[in-house]
């Protein structure tokens, strides 16, 4: 009987034997993947195997090893020990090993890692003899039992922090490092009985039994809540699973010719080109990146960047650059290595051991927007790479930092502290000093800043909510730093002034004291706190942000238009480089004081009359909004939706407002309270959403539609005779029938004949009058409009997709209400996005596909676009470019992201294509 | 230069010049095409022609008669006058004609008719003359005056009778045929004075003229308010427009050997097999049909079911088979020929001239539905028609007034006043004066009798808006009882006791006088008029209407089920036919006295704990309502859907109701007011129908699913151990994606495993334990369910289309708040009717088309339903069938137009299967 051999699960890497590659990080993981690649070209990486997402997939199945896996381990040890000459479990001469996560995209801190694995109460004996270092041996073993007893048999970390904390304070030692063998010696012994008490088994002594269930657990901690948090934040599916390499040890902490070290090939914050990091000597990876002891910076420029202060001893500790100068040269070399080679600033984690340095991770580095538009100036101009590609380089939403306000300059405000620069932007908000307080007050509308001594994985949901955040701990490369960092939170880092109060919840610094809802301003571009709250004012856009628009610019097939109502939001938008108006709502001109009065007026007017001259006084207020908007738009086409919203929404929402309007109505309108009552309760209605509007509304009361069509023509005639070049398209909402269209179509073309013949007969005889150019389309925004796009399209000359309102019909959901089950479904796993953010491309997009096809079949000039909330988000501007929009419109402050998007959306795009023609 | 030919806007007909079939009513109009075919098969008719529908489409362009028409006139005029040897405006030997609508349809009363065209101050002169009668001449002038003028110079109606009644007064004269030449004379000089006044030009005397002017004004009758009314209530298209005829006039008004009449070939109330109908001596046609004089019946068996009273003469007049009974043989023969030919009941006009029958008009005779089915059960067993024919012979929708209620013959009634049988089927309701009341009070919610002194076109509104229509004046086949018939209205007519003050608003009978809203009770079927509201009860259905439901049985394709939410309903629906439930709505189960309470307090509970006690009182209650389903449709397909509403639907309205509720609470929840106002204002929804209900309430609370599901099981175990065979089918509504879909799938199978072993655990061993034998599937009513079938088809065993929701999601349209637009809609024209009531083919219908289509795709097993209110729509159905849906589910009282509107649709297929073939 013949069975198909075992699938491969196993892939070594290490300078002799390297069975992968940086491509292949879907398989391998991120991490493993790039200690193949870096093992490839040459640098040096303490040698290992991966076992494979594969593998974890195959894993969750059963939630036990697959026996294949088992199986394969054995032979993968062998092949270790032999390379490295060590053996797994050998009492002379132990084999120490790393077992690391490593999903396809990096997730910091998110997953779990066991070193010194391999280490039971003999192998300690035989690794103090090889490498004559017993406090080594000690330190090593203590670290091993403290991380495996927290990842492996869930015993509280915190357990064993206090456990060493009352050793310290026991024998009046202040450092980890100021610890005896003697010292460490009894920190094993507690250490073993709290492991033995809380996992009610002894700690394992066994290395195979060790690697194992080290696996198996941090298979398992994919699946950790804050793991779960990470990739609903970042859009990362669950089925993906994650890697796991297996790596020889080596030891930073074997002495003072020794370290570990953290560093960025560039500076992450703001971009600048020199070497960025920290390293803690006489020490393992993880001291560095948990933020627990304040590490030295690498290089002198990043020494400059700190600020001194009274217990901030960071200035006090030299460089690497100074103190160890021959590995800081080396660390240059690899750093130009990894930047030929990689194309992409990176993010390293290396130890030297003896003075031999190791690389053990490289991957690209996460940073602000402000330093990844830098980075790809800077290495399209050192001729890394292309322009295209420095396009790539650059993640669309991050832009939102670059708009992000910051602290007025010329307000008054008063310093409470200082702190490192970790994270650029300002925030200003409330105190919250726990994660679960930031979430909750945001829910209820508060903007927060999230106060912690230092932050840790279990934070993420709170750094989320919070505007910015602030720590008393902590380095550059913090937890705190480097997640505000990827998040686009403004982050202030190891204000070390600070006193923190968890109990009572206040914070001091001196004299001063806050409590949790008092107010707090930070500036994480230069680590400043303020008390109160300070005024923000706009960011200026540098050069490189305007270079990086250029290319975007002339990368990009779709247009992007803005969603504004106002001149002002028009000006904005154009400041942005929006190329139109994709959304005028004019429903927004109602509200204002006297107008709303007007409205209410024509709303509740009780004869055709009444409504009229309610009408004729709306209608110069119209014309001159339009007007500014035209004006603001020059030459740049303006999509003007007509009056959508139910009429109840403007009237007054209890019997005393109501009773005001009559009375502030009499002299204009014969019109009772009762009347009036009457009135607005037969407008009330069970589903507004689904109610009286949009066309219905411009069809039953088409006098509206006709006060607001002059109120366009007219103020497009007094643009152009200011000199201004109007582009004028009328766009009617709601649309489900042609009927429909057809009729409100012809409202609007009679008044704009109406209109003509009006200023013909007013112009003078000498020049030729000459009409206006315009359009008129309508929004798709219910299935039936989709669905008969084909009729629609022969009378409409444009389309714009209302994604909001066709998400909550193809759905039947009404956003209002959705708060209530959605981010249950989220949780459940029914959603991977809230599709009122991101597309829906199954469903929503389906329909949107379909009307596409039928719209251009029967109207082939028919000219494409969408304007819901959608058109501003980076996944959905994609898919525009896939249905081959013509343009998307989206808020001002997201034209740049669109700009972006929508370019790198066409090369994906050119890229598919070229692909698919390869394959034919 | 060439020009293309004229198109031919006119077909002559006659014995010797037929340009026309029965085929061709499109282009002729009903009325033309039946006077071409029934001169084609030999009986008299008196030639003519007809301008087509065309002609008419083609006036509608300008509104003025297309130049072309007005030169083929002339030629067709000359054809005509040699035909019949009479000259039109000839001095000596004038031709009169009649100028007749006729559309495509029969819209009986709808538009306008001239008779005695021709006529002028001096063919007067030869028509009295070639006649040797001056009273006739001068009879037929002053109609021709009073209709012309009506009809074509807009002169009121009301303005001719008052002149003609004055006269009467003035000279002591009752009768018209009582006035002498003088009078008429006067009267003649009375009318033009009247017409030259009002119309301001004087009475044109040009017969050509008159000719054209006629023809314009019968074309734009085509769009008076009343005939655009019929076309709304019968789905008539607008665009096509109506024919004219012209035919050469027969007189029924030379004298007492002439008369006009109207006949049905059967009873058109109750089908039995006799000439049916009334004619008047020495009248025009007119004087028939507008019910002003009671005419003669025509056979014994029509005298026979006319009732005696006070004021009505009619039983003292003969009939014609015995007043005339050589006439009355040609009339049977007649009516032989025409029902072998037509293989229907007819419908027909005549006139008697000096003792020569000739035929005006044939068409297919509306009916009611008892008449129907007797005369399609009869023409088959005479051997005229197929079963099929006969199946094909009955309007769905009218089977409706088979299921109509009638008067509990048990019940205590005092009867008011008799009248004639008009329309079978009884009314109970509030009096109403006018039609515009009645229609008023009808949107009030109000059922309501129309009481008329007699119905004319402009009534139709409010008839169509009654429940029943009292007349006190008009025949049989007066407007009101053609007009109720057709409509299915009960309708009592002629009821010559009833004083009707129209000022005033009341009616009396003696002493009794009732007043505007009071309650009156009819009998359609005896023509009886009972005081106040009468009891109703169900009919009983005759084995005619069993005889065709079996056919209907043997012809479909589709199983019809019936949505019933009771045992009652269950059991009624089988009796109907219903070969199953389509849909269970279990909410319904849950607002019985103690349930809501149960309801209200697992709605409140606090803790899972307190929900759980709640939904375990509910629990027995839903397993004894399914087992009373399950017994009712023993062996029959339940389908039971999963509780849809949102949760606040169940709560009280107002605080008070809510105080309440937690008082009665308090020994089972720990409840404050408090906590049920926050709970309650929490569970409020801006657009309910879009909220939190059906799929994503079960999945938020599973406990609700699992109590449901539980219920279920143990019902159909509790059944089939009472040898009931339980056929369980659970739905699962408002599903939007698969993931959601399989979570609640999963869910039900747990409950069914544990009930499983529950139940085997309880078996006793002898027997095998067999488990139920169920289905799960889903409601598609989103959009996106109908966009991703083939997903979820992979999951579901069954989809029923949910049409109500997916109308209300594809249009954007809440019914709650449609009814402030959607009349206007169909008003304008946007809507050709409104899409709750008979599906929206070309957007709800093209998706779920593919729907059908995807899901099949993927789940060749897939069964698929209807359970919207559309499922018991004929022209829905239809669609249904063209669809490949394997069942239709409606109403009970609607499951017999379902099984006939299935089998129509079954034969309609295949008969355009068979064309398409030949095509091919």
């Amino acid at each position: 009987m013949s069975s198909s051999p075992d699938p491969k699960w196993i892939y070594h890497f290490g300078k002799n034997h390297n069975e992968g590659s940086a491509e292949m990080r879907n398989l391998l993981g991120g991490k493993g993947a790039n200690l193949c690649e870096m093992a490839e070209i040459g640098l040096n990486v303490p040698p290992g195997f991966i076992v494979s997402t594969e593998a974890c997939q195959e894993f969750y199945k059963t939630n036990t090893l697959p026996q294949s896996l088992v199986s394969q381990l054995a032979p993968a040890l062998a092949t270790l020990e032999t390379q490295i000459n060590k053996k797994l479990g050998d009492t002379k001469n132990p084999l120490l090993v790393s077992v690391r996560s490593g999903a396809r995209v990096s997730m910091p801190g998110m997953m779990d890692t066991v070193l010194n694995l391999g280490l039971n109460d003999k192998t300690l004996e035989g690794l103090a003899q090889e490498s004559n270092n017993k406090r080594f041996a000690l330190d090593s073993y203590r670290r091993f039992i403290h991380m495996f007893g927290n990842v492996v048999l869930n015993v509280p970390h915190y357990q064993f922090e206090s456990t060493l904390d009352d050793l310290k304070r026991q024998h009046k030692v202040d450092l980890d490092t100021d610890l005896s063998e003697t010292h460490l010696q009894q920190l094993i012994a507690q250490y073993k009985t709290l492991v033995s008490e809380k996992a009610a088994l002894p700690f394992p002594q066994n290395p195979l039994d060790q690697l194992q269930q080290a696996l198996k657990a941090v298979f398992q901690s994919w699946l950790s809540p804050r793991a779960k948090t990470y990739r609903k934040l970042n859009n990362i599916p669950e089925r993906w699973g994650t890697a796991v390499t297996i790596q020889a040890m080596a030891f930073g902490n074997m002495g003072n010719d020794c370290m570990t070290g953290v560093a960025f090939t560039r500076n992450p914050a703001n971009g600048e080109n020199y070497l960025y990091g920290e390293f803690l000597e006489n020490a393992q990876g993880e001291d560095v990146v948990a933020g627990i002891r304040t590490p030295q910076p690498i290089s002198e420029p990043s020494q400059q960047k700190n600020i001194p202060s009274r217990h901030n001893t960071v200035a006090a500790l030299p460089s690497l650059e100074r103190s160890h100068p021959r590995i800081f040269q080396e660390l240059l070399q690899v750093r130009d290595i990894l930047e030929r080679h990689y194309r992409d600033m990176q993010d390293i984690e290396f130890t030297v051991e003896k003075g031999l340095l190791f690389l053990l991770q490289t991957r690209s580095g996460k940073r602000t927007a402000q330093a990844a538009v830098k980075i790809a100036c800077d290495l399209l101009d050192e001729g890394h790479i292309s322009q295209e590609e420095a396009l790539l380089h650059i993640e669309p939403q991050s832009l939102d930092q670059l708009l992000h306000a910051r602290l007025d300059p010329k307000a008054a405000k008063t310093l409470l502290t200082r702190g490192l620069p970790a994270s650029p932007g300002a925030a200003c908000g409330q105190i919250a000093f726990s994660a679960d307080e930031a979430e909750e007050r945001t829910r209820n509308g508060q903007e927060v800043v999230l106060v912690r001594l230092e932050t840790s994985p279990e934070d993420i949901h709170g750094m989320h909510a919070a505007k910015g955040i602030l720590t008393a701990r902590g380095g550059m490369t913090s937890h705190a730093a480097v997640v505000a960092r990827g998040m686009g939170r403004a982050c202030v880092c190891g204000a070390s002034d600070l006193v923190i109060d968890a109990v009572n919840k206040t914070l001091s610094v001196g004299e001063t004291t806050l409590s949790e809802g008092d107010f707090l301003s930070i500036d994480g571009a230069k680590g400043e706190v303020y008390l109160g709250k300070v005024s923000m004012i706009l960011p200026e856009l540098d050069a490189t942000f305007h270079r990086l628009m250029g290319w975007c610019d002339e990368a990009r097939r779709m247009r992007v238009r803005a969603n504004a109502d106002t001149a002002e939001d028009a000006t904005l938008a154009r400041a942005f480089g929006a190329e139109g108006i994709g959304l005028c709502r004019t429903e927004h001109m109602f509200f204002d004081g006297e107008r709303i009065t007007a409205m209410r007026a024509m709303i509740l007017a009780l004869s055709h009359e009444e409504r009229e001259a309610a009408l004729a006084r709306l209608l110069p207020m119209q014309r001159e909004d339009f007007v500014g908007i035209f004006t603001a738009m020059d030459g740049l086409p303006v999509t003007i939706r007509l009056l959508d919203p139910p009429l109840h929404e403007f009237l007054p929402h209890n019997d005393e407002g109501l009773r005001a309007l009559v009375e502030s109505l009499a002299p204009t309108l014969t019109l009772s309270l009762e009347d009036a009552r009457v009135r607005t309760a037969r407008l009330q209605e069970s589903n507004p959403m689904l109610g009286h509007r949009g066309a219905r509304l411009l069809a039953t009361y088409p006098e509206i539609c006709v006060m607001q069509s002059r109120a366009i023509f007219e103020a497009a005639f007094l643009a152009r005779e200011r000199g201004v070049l109007p582009v004028c398209e009328i766009m009617l909402p709601l649309i489900a029938t042609k009927a429909e269209f057809d009729r409100l179509c012809s409202v609007v073309r009679c008044t704009a004949e109406e209109v003509w013949r009006e200023k013909e007969a007013l112009s003078s005889g000498t020049e030729p009058f000459e009409p206006l150019d315009w359009r008129i389309g309508t929004m798709v925004e219910l299935p039936r409009a989709a669905l008969l796009a084909d009729e629609i399209a022969k009378s409409a000359e444009f389309f714009s997709f209302g994604t909001n309102d066709l998400t909550q019909t193809v759905w039947g959901i009404s956003r209002d209400d959705a708060g209530s089950f959605l981010q249950e479904y989220e949780r459940l796993g029914f959603l991977s996005h809230d599709p009122f953010t991101t597309l829906d491309r199954a469903g929503v997009g389906a329909l949107m596909s379909l009307a596409v096809e039928r719209g251009l079949r029967s109207n082939k000039a028919l000219k494409l676009g969408i304007c819901g909330e959608h058109g501003g988000d980076p996944r959905s501007i994609a898919f525009c470019e896939e249905l081959g929009l013509d343009y998307v419109s989206c808020s001002p402050y997201r034209v740049a992201i669109a700009r972006l998007a929508a370019a790198q959306a066409t090369i994906a795009e050119r890229k598919k294509r070229e692909k698919e023609k390869q394959k034919a």
